[in-house]
C-alpha cells in the first residue's frame, strides 16, 4: 500500500490496457492523400498496432459524395457523408479535406471533446493556427501537422523537438514543388516561363489554375508555419510578404548562370533586429517572413534541389547549417507524413498524456521589408555609349547602395549582321537599331527602400532603356 | 462536480504545477560537448524554461578531475567527482562520459530510480542498447540519444517518430566526418590516403590514433543504431560487417572520377530477403548492416556531401527518398542535439508520461554478406596484349557475374619515352618494361561469394599482374 507499489500497479495496468487498446480513427477526406492513408491503415494494421501500442481502427471516411470514383479500392461501407457524426466518436481525427471550412469546424469539434487531430491543412494553419493550438491545449489534445509543410520531409518535428534546445536564426525553404519544377526546367532548357508552365501543366506538375503556386501563396502559408515554429512566436499568412515567379525571365536565368548562380523561389523566415527600434540597434528581436524568387550561388546546398523536390535549410546558433530534403508532394509521400503523426499521436494517447500543441512562448514583432537588408541583382538595358556606367553607378552611390559586382553584355541589333557592324553604330545611341548594352549589378546588403529609390532614379536616366529585373540574392 | 469540471481542474493544476516545476539535471562529463551543454543550460535558462515547461536546474557536472582546465568558463562549485551522488538526486541525467564503463552503470542507476536519460554514447548503445531500453521501459523513464548519430542532424527522432507510419527499406549514411574529410580531400587533390590523413591530423580533423575512424568502427556503431531504429529490431555492433578506408588509393579515386563517380564511406542498413530462407525467396525479411567504402554516382545527393559534413539518406516505401544533412561533430552542434533531447524529455516528464524507449517490435535475422548482392568495381593490372579482355571476361561469366561496363587504360613504362615507343612493345608482354593495361570493370549485382571466387580465379590468370582494387557500388 506504499505509493511505490501503487505507482507500479498503475504502470502495469497502463501496459495491460495498452496491449488491448483500440483507438477509433476518423478520416475526413477521400482524395489522393486520404485514399493512401486509408490504404496504409488497412494494409499495415499489424505493424502499426505494434508501433503505436494500440489498434488503429478506421471508423469511416467522410466524403462529399459516397459514390464518386476513387484512386484506391477500399471497402464501400467505410464511406460516409456524416463527418460530424464520425468526428464525434473518434479518438483521433485525420483531416485531409483542405481549405478553411468545414475543416476548421470539424477540427475544433474534435479537439473540444478531447480527440487529437492530425492534419496537412497548411491554409487553415497559416490563417488560424493560434485558435486551433489554444483549443488543443485547453483540452489536453494533440494537434500535429507534419504533412502541412514539405510533404514527406520531416521538418515540423525536427524544428519543434530536435532543435528545441537551440536558437534558430534563419530558415530558407524550397517548399513548393511546382515552382521549383518550373524554375529548374527554365534553368535546364533556357525556355521562357509561360512555355515551361504550359509543359508543367501538360505533365501534371502544375494545376490548370496555377495561381496559388506561381504567385507564391502556397509557399507563403508554409513560410508562416515554419516561422511560427522556428521562432516560438505566432506568424500568420498576412504577415508574409509574397512575390511569385511569373516575372522571372529566361534572360534572368541566363544572367544567373553567367554569374554562377541559380534562381529558386524561397520561403525565408529570419530572426532580425526589431524594426520598431530601428534595424541593427539590438534593442529587440523581430521576425521577417517572405517569399520571393532568389538568386543563390550554385554551391549552396539548396541550388542542388532539382525538379519537383523540396528542401528546407535551417541555420541555428549551435547546430550550424542543416538541410532536410525529399519529396514535397504526392499522395504516398504526404500519406507517410500523416501516418508518422498518427502513430506518434496514438503512442501519446496510449501513454495517457498528449504533448502541448501550442509552441508560441513569446510574441515577436513582424519586421516589414523596409527594415530588412538583402543583396540585390539589378538588370538594366542601357544605351551602349561611354559614360553610362559611371552615371548609373553614381545613382547607386547617392542612395548609399554599394555595388559588389557588375557584368556588361553588349547586344546591339546591328551586331547580328556580322563583326564589322559595330562600326555603324549611331553615335546618338538612341536611334532605330542602335546598339544596346545590358548591365547586371549585384549589390551589397541594402534596404528595400534604398534599392527602390535607386531603381526609380535609374529609370529616369536618359541613357537607360529599362530596368529588366530586380531580384534578391541569398547565400553569398 | 461533473467529470468534465474535474478534468478541467486537473488540467489547470497540471499547468500551475508545470509553471513552478523544477527539474534537477545531472551532467556526467565536462569535456568539449559537456562544457557547451552546461553553457547553454546556464545562458539560455529563460528560453529553455519556457519551452520545456519546467526550470532545468543544473545540479552539478561530474568529472574525473575537478581542477582540470576547461574550454568554457563555468562556476567552479558545479564540478564534482561524485557522479553516483549526483545521479541519485537527478530527474534527468545527461551522460557525456563516453565509453562503456562507468557510463553504463550510471545510466542504469538513473533509469532504475525513474530518472530519464539523454546520452550521445554511440559505443554503449551499439553494444548494449537493448539492456538500457528495457530498463527505461521497466521504470517508465525516457532514454534519448539524438547526438549519438550524425551530431546535430535530427535523424533519430525523424526515424523513430516521423517515419513511424512508413516502411523504411534502406538507410545510407555518411556518419563519420573524419573519413569524409579524408576521402573528399583525396578526391579534390588527388593525394594518397596516408598524406591526407597526416594533413587531417595536423588540422585536427583526425585524432592521433585514427583507428576508430579510418577502420570504420565509429561508423559501424552508428550503423547498428540506425538499423535498429529503422527496422524496429535489435542490431548490435557485432552484427555489422565493417571495412575501413585505409586501402582506398589515389588510383581508385581517379578511376571513380573517370567513371563519373566518387568514393564515400557509407554506413548501409538494408531490409532484405532473409538469407536463412535463401535471398529473394520472400519467405521472410532480414537485415543487412555494413560499413564500407562505396562508389557513388556524382549525381547522387550523398556525393555532394563535402568536407567533414555528415548526411543520412533514407528510402521508405511511401516517403520515397529523404536526405538529412548537417554538421556531424563538434562541441556546439552535438550540444544542440543533446539540448533538443533534454527539452523534449523535460516536456514529457512535466506532462507526467515519458514515451517508451524500446523501439524493437520484432526480431529480424541478420543477413550475412554471403546473401547480399551488390554491384562491384574491380580494377586489374594486366599485360597489354590481345585476348586478355576475353580471358578475364570469361572468368566473370563462369561465376555468373555479369559485366555492366569496362574501361581500359594503357600505361606501358616505355610510353613515357614518347608517342613512338608503343612500337617497341615486347611481344611476350611480360618482359622488363613491358606495357601494362589497367582494366576497370563494373559488374551488375552479384553475391560476395561469386565475386570473391571470380577475383580468385582472375588472380591466377597468367596475363593478370594484380587485382588493384575491389569496391562496392551503390546508387546506380
Amino acid at each position: 500500500m506504499t505509493s511505490t507499489s501503487e505507482a507500479q500497479l498503475a504502470a502495469a495496468q497502463r501496459q495491460d490496457a495498452g496491449a488491448e487498446r483500440v483507438l477509433t480513427v476518423a478520416l475526413l477526406g477521400g482524395g489522393t492523400v486520404g485514399s493512401q492513408v486509408a490504404r496504409i491503415l488497412l494494409d499495415d494494421a499489424e505493424a502499426l498496432t505494434a508501433r503505436a501500442g494500440a489498434r488503429l481502427e478506421l471508423a469511416g471516411i467522410a466524403v462529399r459524395n459516397v459514390g464518386a470514383p476513387r484512386d484506391v479500392e477500399l471497402p464501400r461501407e467505410l464511406y460516409t457523408t456524416d463527418a460530424e457524426g464520425l468526428v464525434a466518436r473518434a479518438d483521433l481525427v485525420i483531416e485531409l479535406m483542405g481549405g478553411i471550412e468545414p475543416a476548421r469546424t470539424h477540427i475544433l469539434a474534435a479537439l473540444r471533446h478531447g480527440a487529437s487531430v492530425v492534419t496537412g491543412n497548411k491554409a487553415l494553419l497559416a490563417q488560424d493556427g493560434a485558435t486551433l493550438f489554444d483549443e488543443a491545449d485547453a483540452n489536453d489534445a494533440e494537434l500535429n501537422f507534419e504533412a502541412a509543410v514539405a510533404g514527406a520531409i520531416p521538418i515540423i518535428r525536427p524544428i519543434r523537438e530536435s532543435l528545441s534546445g537551440d536558437r534558430i536564426t534563419r530558415v530558407l525553404g524550397i517548399v513548393n514543388g511546382t515552382t521549383n519544377f518550373i524554375l529548374d526546367s527554365m534553368d535546364t532548357t533556357g525556355a521562357q516561363f509561360a512555355d515551361v508552365l504550359a509543359e508543367a501543366q501538360r505533365l501534371g506538375y502544375a494545376e490548370a489554375d496555377p495561381t496559388a503556386d506561381v504567385e507564391g501563396l502556397d509557399a507563403a502559408a508554409k513560410a508562416a508555419i515554419l516561422a511560427s515554429l522556428a521562432f516560438h512566436t505566432r506568424v500568420s499568412l498576412d504577415d508574409v510578404r509574397c512575390e511569385g515567379i511569373t516575372k522571372v525571365s529566361a534572360a534572368d536565368i541566363a544572367a544567373a548562370q553567367d554569374a554562377g548562380m541559380t534562381i529558386k523561389l524561397l520561403a525565408i523566415a529570419e530572426l532580425v533586429a526589431d524594426g520598431a527600434h530601428g534595424a541593427g540597434t539590438g534593442k529587440g528581436e523581430g521576425v521577417s517572413v517572405r517569399v520571393h524568387p532568389t538568386l543563390l550561388p550554385r554551391t549552396h546546398p539548396l541550388a542542388a534541389v532539382h525538379g519537383a523536390y523540396n528542401a528546407v535549410f535551417v541555420e541555428a546558433e549551435n547546430a550550424g547549417s542543416l538541410m532536410f530534403y525529399g519529396a514535397g508532394a504526392g499522395g504516398a509521400p504526404t500519406a507517410s507524413a500523416i501516418m508518422g503523426d498518427v502513430v506518434t499521436t496514438a503512442r501519446r494517447i496510449v501513454a495517457g498524456s498528449p504533448g502541448r500543441a501550442g509552441t508560441a512562448t513569446r510574441v515577436l514583432p513582424i519586421v516589414g521589408p523596409e527594415s530588412i537588408t538583402t543583396s540585390y541583382s539589378v538588370g538594366l538595358e542601357v544605351a551602349d555609349q561611354p559614360g553610362v556606367l559611371s552615371r548609373v553607378a553614381s545613382v547607386f552611390a547617392q542612395h548609399g547602395v554599394s555595388i559588389e559586382t557588375m557584368r556588361q553584355q553588349i547586344h546591339g541589333t546591328e551586331k547580328a549582321g556580322g563583326a564589322g557592324a559595330a562600326a555603324d553604330k549611331d553615335p546618338a545611341g538612341r536611334g532605330e537599331g542602335a546598339s544596346r548594352a545590358e548591365l547586371r549589378f549585384v549589390t551589397h546588403r541594402a534596404t528595400e527602400a534604398a534599392l527602390a529609390a535607386t531603381v526609380a532614379d535609374i529609370k529616369n536616366l536618359d541613357v537607360v532603356e529599362s530596368v529588366t529585373s530586380v531580384l534578391r540574392v541569398e547565400g553569398v
